[in-house]
């Protein structure tokens, strides 16, 4: 079966063209069906999507739960370390991650263009399926829509989290206190650069990579080394970092000073952010997080995290402090400060 | 505040054109922050969106909960008696009480496209918030991406809601037998031809208005009718009533029968379908449910229905049987018989 039924009746289902999506995908009716059965299933399936309802059921223990939603219109839809598909796991499980949740459910909404080849749909759904299962997170229901030719640029998803919250670890960008050490888990600007590089056909020496990547183990260790002091959690996505610790300095009324020589950017991205006139903290990062825990602390939650691949490049970057409330201060290697505000529109745009 | 910045040092925020989206708006930067707060906040405002976190947190009730996600890219984005929004909670809204589910939090994820205009997305936010509070749910977390102009043909709405399961009333697809009443809420066709006519300039005697409604307040007079002998629940939007009893005849492994001259169709929608061809049957409904309960509790169910005004035109329309198990069979108005199929493709394209 290829997704074509073959008693067609109605208009929009040309026979032949079996390798691409179909305007009649999108229908409710039997190629749809198809579409789910053929293409999303031998993927994603599990026993709560395989019912196929039009919601599932889910049991959750007793407790509070975090839920989060993100529509991902990166272009273009495959770049150098992944993919949409990526980005939709990772994005929406980490935004979880963020509150302290435990990543547990996934939805996912496809919005899909009339000829979008079959075989860059499967490699994301490919992608996304791996990801949830590396993440933890079960996908339990979806819905596809297909609009024509043009319409949405390959592909657009949409997917909704939900996650178990911690009641012992609870951080929010309110809770930054003075004498706290701002840490990252690990280098700046990759996602952003990767795709804008890609983008635009820009050559490197080398290929930067996104660092798409679920955060989730990352907090884990982070809880088992600070536990409730564990402040701040906060992944940099659009915006960069720049844009997540102006949002927190605002949020706690408090200052943050960074140290540029301590920010680890790596060397391909400084070099292209120079080319390009950009500056690497306000490029997103998908596989990075902020966190805040009091200065005394600061070197057992580096410890925590450079104990796992995703946080070898972990570091100190800065302080909260509490004169210039509101606001953060970048002291540059030439021993200078400045400020780094939140800039109003895109640097990049279409990157997530 | 208009939603632009003046501190532009970055390229994607023209200033002057206060009256648009702009590929900024998606930035998560200054003009993000400032369409959130300036455009959906004020309709949307409660206390967890207003938190703006990355994710909501939500208490909930011991028990199982109801999922469900829906991405709508209708065109045109408003129509006669509707638009996006109103689709886009109401959508969402009816899958989960056609699982017996009380709906209660829903999230939003907007791809808008640049250049639409701000009093477009005004209006549609402005009916999203009245549908919401209508139906007793609240958005409680949401995400906006921009992309360019004619890339998301002015906009598209994920909403993904949960709801709570009631332990004691438990419809579902596959729980229908023979001797059950197929039971519809209301007029068949009246959103797919409201869409179809207005997007095609068809001028009939009348306007055909869209059916857009939550079905939740006839499901809880259904339940008080028949409680736990509510037997399938189902509300036919893409692909029409024929779609979705096809469907639930396949799931249950019965047969079904329809009486042409009961389906209440209206005169309006009949006319359009005959001109144009189209079966109203196969029309997509948004504001109609399909019940299914045991023949001897017809009446019950069928009086508890025009006890509100969204049951009015409450019908019986046909029967579960044992004979022809997975296929609908229409009884024609001049005595005959013909089988009721899925279709393969689309009717209607992109209706909702």
């Amino acid at each position: 079966m290829t997704g074509i039924a073959t008693t067609g009746l109605v208009c929009p289902t040309p026979i032949g063209s079996v390798d691409r999506v179909q305007l009649g995908h999108g229908s409710g009716g039997k190629m749809s069906a198809a579409l789910i059965r053929d293409r999303f299933l031998p993927r994603f399936g599990n026993d709560v999507l395989a019912q196929l309802g039009d919601a599932a059921t889910l049991e959750l223990p007793h407790g509070r739960i975090a839920v989060s939603t993100d529509t991902f219109v990166v272009s273009p839809l495959e770049f150098p370390g992944g993919n949409i598909g990526a980005l939709a796991v990772h994005g929406t499980v980490n935004d979880l991650s963020m509150m302290g949740a435990e990543p547990r459910y996934l939805t996912a909404g496809f919005v899909l263009e009339e000829g979008l080849p079959f075989e860059v749909l499967d490699r994301v759904v490919a992608t996304m399926a791996t990801a949830a299962r590396e993440a933890g997170v079960l996908l339990v229901t979806g819905d596809t829509k297909v609009v024509e030719r043009g319409r949405a640029d390959g592909m657009y998803v949409n997917t909704t989290g939900i996650g178990l919250l911690d009641d012992a670890v609870r951080p929010g960008p309110h809770r930054a206190k003075p004498g706290d050490a701002v840490l990252v888990s690990g280098q700046l600007g990759r996602h952003g650069m990767a795709v804008m590089a890609f983008r635009e056909g820009l050559a490197f020496e080398s290929t930067i990579t996104s660092d798409t990547a679920s955060l989730a183990p990352l907090v884990r260790l982070l809880k088992d080394a600070v536990s409730s002091e564990l402040r701040v959690l906060r992944d940099p996505t659009r915006g960069g970092a720049a844009s997540a610790l102006n949002e927190i300095a605002q949020a706690s009324g408090v200052g943050i000073t960074l140290e540029e020589r301590r920010l680890p950017v790596p060397t391909d991205v400084a070099a292209a952010c120079e080319m390009l006139g950009l500056d690497p903290l306000y490029v997103a990062n998908e596989g990075v997080l902020l966190a805040f825990v009091p200065g005394p602390l600061a070197e057992e939650a580096l410890a925590a995290m450079r104990s796992h691949p995703l946080g070898a490049h972990a570091a100190r970057i800065g302080e909260v402090v509490a004169k210039h409330p509101g606001m953060v201060v970048l002291r540059t290697g030439l021993g200078g400060t400045r400020v780094v505000d939140m800039l109003p529109g895109d640097q990049l745009p279409r990157i997530c």
